[in-house]
């Protein structure tokens, strides 16, 4: 046992109060790992408090079992907590309010390349797909308990970090870790109806819009769409219920990077970039002072969204592969 | 070891030539399944061939390998060829073609629960959420050579029966079998990417048209769409690249069932039923005499397209559950 996983044994052990904060705007690992492992704590007969800068979402509900995820309060609660980050690849990205306690984070646990290791124990596999991936096999070699309701948390992060263990380079010890998470109670049907399967009429109807607006560039090698400020009003959705949406741009074979632009202020507009396994889209993230991983990235620019889309045709060109 | 493994193993170790048949309308798992035997044998020293009633498909050109699929001819090819069906229900699924030769099917290898048995030996494992997985978990199992080509093949089909591992009650058995494949070579970044991100343009306008022709009923339970005869003809498709679409409309979380009617005659509509696991839709298309699965049926009346989709709400509108 590495003298990291043995610290973080012994924390999880000689503590008895813990809350768990997972990065802000959270998606299915964010929600799958921090309630997953609040369970297994719980199971343990420990109290786990669960905290998102943005707090609770409708999409993921069906997974709070007896841990509700509470907004992040400004103020430290009174007593003693151990800190526990997950799937949090920096400690700003835990939100404004944690930063006003004042405290360190004990453990961080992640499977974020670029993650410093911001805590005390730092416990970071960036082999791993999901974070909920790392939680599970450590709960599991550590002999802790993982029951239905922590295995279906942690199924639905590595469900949604794996898109459906589909367009990553999965690794046989993730199916095996699912297959086990099965067997420990997570109803993999029901699981991924109520994951993916979830969209309300208005989000359908902002699916077909963007669709709609959705065009290509290149020989068919970019495609891409603009949202304006009033969309999500015009259709009754949140900024939130775009995500993923680019995915559906990838269907097309002859897209080697997608990308939107999103009107979010008079001069602000936010980029998200897409691309095959071949294409590395981070230099263009960073070109607007972003980031993220190589097939997967964004950022903020200060700049009008038509300029945006126009230096973004022109950033990605000289990336593209010659049409297959 | 079953009499009837017993009598595969011996089919396949004492014989040299083989012709592998696959069910018409072909989809992810016939092509899956019937290559990867087939790769299977030819690792093994043998001779085999892999015939469709409708020949090849571009769509999984990539899993050709070694092995080429060709459309069945109508007389049987000269010689002393084993004749191997997989994953088709019934004798007739294999198309017209095959019924001219006039042979018996020497092994019937399949997972559709309504398989008859209708070969010499019948491999039927209705457990199985594909023919591939069990063509790859007998092969194994008989220790037969299961090289990268064959695991590729035999991944997809597992890939495509369970829709990457969703919406279906899947067993941690399907989950190991597919790292087992992943450990003998298959490569599932590239296979997801090939299988699911495979549209072409025309393909993605459908998709379009579809989403913007999709109308709601009762109380948003029922999505369908209606294709009429000239649609593909204006997108510049083929009926084929409609499959799964219905999947999309199946995102909206009210949804309970959805349909498509498709004017393949001036009366004759064709008919494609989804449903949420708690809704058997089998006896609606039954009313048209169809059939097929409790959540994923079909049938062709003969009938206009508006009248089949007026009945078609009025058969659907009793099984439906209380909003929820």
């Amino acid at each position: 046992m590495s003298e990291s996983l043995r610290k973080l044994a012994e924390l999880f052990q000689d503590n008895s109060h813990f809350v768990i904060l997972s990065h802000v705007r959270p998606d299915g690992d964010a929600f799958g790992s921090s309630i997953g492992l609040a369970l297994i704590l719980k199971a343990m007969g420990k109290e786990a408090r669960v905290f998102n800068e943005d707090g609770p979402s409708d999409q993921y509900a069906y997974l709070a079992g007896s841990v509700s995820v509470e907004k992040t309060p400004v103020e430290r609660p009174p007593g003693s907590w151990k800190v526990v980050a997950v799937d949090c690849s920096t400690l700003e990205r835990l939100g404004e309010s944690f930063q006003g306690w004042g405290v360190r984070v004990d453990a961080n646990i992640d499977h974020h390349p670029d993650n410093p290791g911001y805590a005390e124990i730092n416990w970071i596999d960036s082999r791993a797909l999901a974070t909920a991936e790392i939680v599970a096999r450590t709960a599991l070699e550590l002999g802790f308990p993982v029951r239905a309701d922590a295995a279906a948390a942690l199924y639905v992060g590595i469900l949604t970090d794996t898109n459906s263990f589909s367009f990553r380079p999965l690794r046989p010890e993730t199916l095996e870790l699912a297959a086990a998470l099965i067997r420990s109670g997570a109803d993999p049907e029901m699981l991924s109806w109520r994951t993916f399967r979830n969209f309300s009429l208005n989000r359908f109807e902002l699916l077909r819009e963007i669709l709609n607006r959705t065009r290509f560039a290149a020989e068919n090698r970019i495609a891409f769409y603009r949202l304006d400020a009033d969309l999500y009003a015009k259709t009754g959705t949140t900024s939130l219920e775009v995500e993923n949406f680019l995915n559906y741009l990838q269907l097309v074979q002859t897209v080697q990077v997608a990308f939107m632009v999103e009107e979010v202020g008079p001069r602000v507009t936010r980029i998200s970039l897409r691309s095959i396994p071949a294409i590395d889209v981070r230099p263009v993230a960073a070109h607007f002072g972003g980031g993220g991983h190589r097939n997967a990235s964004g950022a903020r620019a200060p700049l009008p969204v038509a300029e945006v889309e126009t230096q973004l045709l022109e950033q990605i060109l000289p990336l593209l592969r010659s049409p297959s």
